[in-house]
């Protein structure tokens, strides 16, 4: 590959991303909104651009083979704040995607944009849109979007439903959790492959208490690594019991599930961190 | 009912749907963007409001029970264009809804939401989103904002995806017809029903060649009367053998499944036509 | 036919039921737990039993063809209750029923069996058990009965699941009413339908609201002709607005799922009310 | 349409063809072993071929839009029979009419496809093979034949899964009967559907007791008239009771499912009987 | 956890747990219908208890925060048998549960609830009930009114069909092995679980020939360690060859779907063997 | 096992299958159309036989306990050349265990049977035949055959739907490969379960790209140990970019999915190579 481009650089995620992505591509052009991230990898240039304004993508991905948008709030927030980064910059980055002919754009949905079914109910990769929150809406959005350009463009798309790639110290992380070897597999796996069309695929290790399944996506070779049950006897031990009635409980999207649409500020973030983009 | 109100009022569908609409409530606000939609009926009145400005809704849905939305751009067009009144309108309508305490949203989605699904596999009520347009791609959005309010917020909606509300002049339109007469029953039934949380339903008459599947949400009682099959050997007569290999035979969405994405300006337009919003 | 029997003949369907049963048999032994149910139609016997004793039912079974299985307490109630004439009662029947070789026992089950799933998700005739009742308890209980007793000895059952066999006077009975009329083709056809091996069907006329799926049984013959939508006006127009978060509106069983366990005396019967087996 | 070809012209169901065919084509060129099938409609021509002669086959398709496949052994025969007319005849039907461009081949299946499926299972057009006899398995070649010709070489096709296209004599067939004029409507729509790709649909009346599920092929508009129900009275007042344990009770193939394999001869025929190909 | 109960702790099965279960609580209460289960581990006691009496039932479980209710006839017994301790003791401990306020029945169910379903067809955790036996009846009546408390009063449970804990001594047992070690996981992951709301689970080790689907449970973490593939060699070495209709070998139940109702006294027990209540 | 005969024995997996064959019976028949296969293992019997001679057929079958039919043109090939040993061949095979009353036949069915599917659909041993050549016909003919010699005279079969096995040199290869070591572990295992009824099987090891799901038979015990994965770097860093738009990278059948019908030669064989049978 000649050129790969990684939105949301400097976010917790996208900082991990870097190196390895470094060594796929002759070329990787790390992007945020920030002014600067810092020591750069070999084969690695910083170009900053805000994803709400289409002129700055559609220069960011001139010449690229793939994108890795990892680029959004990371957070619940009012729809307002939404609208720009998340929404706007997933249409700004598949457009500019299709107008240079890149292959495929690798996206950073997640678990929030089916949130709201119960943990009881396994989902697969064709679970129904459920959004717990705006920021799980614009998820959604991104999925029909990266679907559209499919059928009508055949620009490719893999969808990865990020569950918790963050520390462990939740239950629910215990059935949650990618690790961050286990990210960058995902990643590579969904680059690599030769043929995707329009794909979903959770993002999530081999936990025993994994609660999605990811079987209809097999063919992408992903195949974690990494298990939180290392992790439970200490979790089980500090945990108050849970409350049945409790919708962080009880549904796929834990924490989001629970907090009032845009409300922003959850202590523990379970979800990616990464560009702050300005309106 | 106190009082409804109906966005889009000036459009093809809005127009036909005021007068009825009009004996359901106590007070019937029609609104669209233009000035002046000519002589009211009995309890209806006429307030101008801009889908895309939050406060024009807020101040149209104050005191309402139920607002039956149908304002949009009811065309394919750029993305830059459907941004405004088709999403950003959707949230406005929802997020004043919720304010004001309403208790449902009657939704225009359109088969547009699903459109590129192939129409020898019937689609149900629950058939996964797959635009085929910008235009279905709003819907898309929409749909999954409705399913967020009622999840978080408990604010009901039902999403009409209605296929061909028009002339019958195609071959297509033998499956896909919705005749005025069934499109008031399927309103007044979404609107009458006592509970229906987020439904989906189609809305097509009983045309022998229906391709789609409304089984899913018969609990909501629309039956419709008409079928298209009498203009059936007329229609045939005049038909031109079809390609097999054209997306406007073969995909759900019909002709928009075979358009360039953003191209607007269909000669036969097959859905809803209404509101001309300005951004 | 030579002799077919029926069970909770003085109840309020077993009552309606005598008639044209008598019409289908050489004899028909009518029983239930009173002393007398009056005057008797042609051809027509009644055998006083108590459903909760084998002897009882033995007696009553012997050298019959069917037995149509109509008696049990019509009503929630504790489970003390509940045990002798609804379980241990329909124990009685079916083993009885094999005993004397008889070819098939329709019983009259409920909706109460599958009560507790949301009225928005149409169940078929495969839906799990999930019971909004001690009534619906035993009702589980003489389904997974017939199956046995269809799996190891070959015995055929039908089991109706009756929606709401009463005068319509709730917006829930727009959708489950069961007339008399088709109360009557139900078992008729469950009674000459040439093999049935152990099927379930709804009991449910053929209204606009219908909020299940017969089809699964669509062999047995069953094609009601009454629709409750004749009483819509009426009804709705006096209708209170419903509570998204009642129950009673939002769940198959209606009142029934709202009521809490083993509280019998609900003001509006919606389910049989026939044997008042004493123990 | 210029041509059509109907094969099996002289057998039952192709007789009754022959008139309704020949007013929806410029030219009818009716088909089958036999040396004459005696007078002809306007517009029809007889054209002598056997079907397992692949040049006669050829000839017979030369210039046509569609050929109407009827032509086959109708009864179950050994295997060494079924070969010829039935197997290579059905290759040679689409081979041929690939390499003369025809549009699309209406083909006389059967039940009997899928006749050991349990009658208590409603199956759709999606279920899976599951043939009764050797005749049965000649239909599911066929079935998979026409799938490759449409997947490879965009070739179309239409599986007419004929139930019961006979007097109805039997309780079996109150649920099974095709009258001859849904048959007729039946092979009208599967021609003058504009796209119908490789679709299957069975071919039943709309009868109370029908065992099958047609609704996954509704956008071919077929809408049967006929109810078998009329002929119910009788038909039960002299039927044996049924054994449970009977195969021609309790499989949809009925009395195929309960020969042996190979041996022709049934007495009551319920499938197609036309052409008497010789090998 | 302060105080567990655990029924049938005279049973095979329940020996086998007391010592595990007796590290999870600082109280652990077995209770048998025995006088005395000989020495006790630390932390616990033992109650005798009749299940079949509720005053016993409700005394047990006064201030419990669970129950591992294992207690039960373990065999195949006449109706009359079963009803006591296995029906009526279901609801008395369920009942009792919800009076003292525990959080969650942890349940011995059994294969035996859906024995009759082919082997050849894999079942998941939602395969409706179908038992082989009076005693697989009773486990499909306590799965229900397990469900029943759930939905109407928010107890939860696990119910653990559990396939042939005990030595591998048949070709079956290959499949359906739970080791001793991936029993005491199962209940183990049963009660940690922080919530389970009503849940089915297969109890079966990771054997190479599992007939069974636990993915739908895959949340509850339950991944077990062993394999019965290691007695294989000798097991099938020793095997007289299968007779494929015999419903011993295609049936999940194995033996139970073979024998006739109400026989006990299989030789092999591939079931729970403990409390051996008393009428 | 007493004498258990294979088909295709010089063919390239058939040769493969000759030595550990030989250990699981007293007498292997190794067969093929070939005069001589060469030194032959202990308890090993060469006896030449052309599959589309029934009497050869019969002959080779006499006595025998099972059947492994690998024989066949294992390439794509004109309908003609197909016809002879891969239909009539499979009919002989059946036709010719039944009438010696073999147990079971294990057969070499191909992904080439369900090859048109989308390899971004994920297919279990449930999908419906979509053959991608003549070749895959075939293979859907014997696998409805086997379906119909089981249902009507119980006579038991395995049908192996084998991806490709032969060594990895494509990215197509890095999911569809079967080792050698994996293929003996599955021909094993469909020979020693105790009862089959009549089912279908992926061949493919353990690969993480895996694109079949197998777990619908796992009853049968196998399970794969090896995995191309160890292949991917290299086979990764050869390969050229694919087109989304070539059936050869999108379909289950690769290759065998682009090419045009009756095609033989493909440069890189991906199924079985084996009988060259001579009609």
């Amino acid at each position: 590959m000649k050129k790969l481009v990684l939105t949301g650089a400097a976010g917790r995620l996208g900082s991990y991303l870097r190196e390895p992505l470094s060594k796929l591509t002759e070329e990787l052009v790390s992007s945020d909104i920030v002014e600067d991230i810092g020591k750069l990898y070999p084969g690695e240039r910083y170009q900053r651009a805000d994803l709400a304004e289409f002129a700055a993508i559609e220069a960011l991905l001139e010449g690229a083979d793939m994108v890795v948008h990892f680029g959004a709030i990371g957070d619940e927030a009012p729809f307002e704040q939404i609208l720009g980064p998340n929404i706007v910059g997933a249409y700004n980055i598949w457009e500019a995607a299709h107008r240079h002919g890149l292959r495929r754009v690798v996206y950073a949905s997640s678990i929030h944009a089916v949130g709201m079914h119960p943990k009881t109910e396994r989902i697969g990769i064709d679970a129904p849109h459920r959004p717990d929150t705006f920021y799980g809406l614009a998820k959604c959005f991104a999925e029909d979007l990266g679907r559209l350009y499919w059928d009508k463009r055949g620009l490719e798309s893999v969808h990865l439903r990020i569950l918790s790639c963050a520390q462990v110290t939740s239950t629910r992380a215990l059935g949650t959790w990618l690790s961050y070897e286990d990210l960058v597999q995902l990643v590579t796996r969904a680059i690599e492959a030769p043929v995707t069309e329009c794909s979903v695929i959770y993002g999530v290790s081999d936990n025993d208490r994994v609660p999605v399944d990811n079987s209809g996506a097999q063919f992408l070779g992903f195949r974690p690594k990494d298990n939180a049950e290392m992790f439970a006897t200490d979790i089980l031990a500090a945990a108050e019991p849970a409350d049945p009635g409790d919708l962080a409980q009880t549904r796929h999207g834990g924490p989001f599930a629970a907090i009032a649409l845009g409300n922003s500020g959850l202590a523990v973030m379970d979800v990616i961190d990464d560009t702050k983009s300005v309106e």
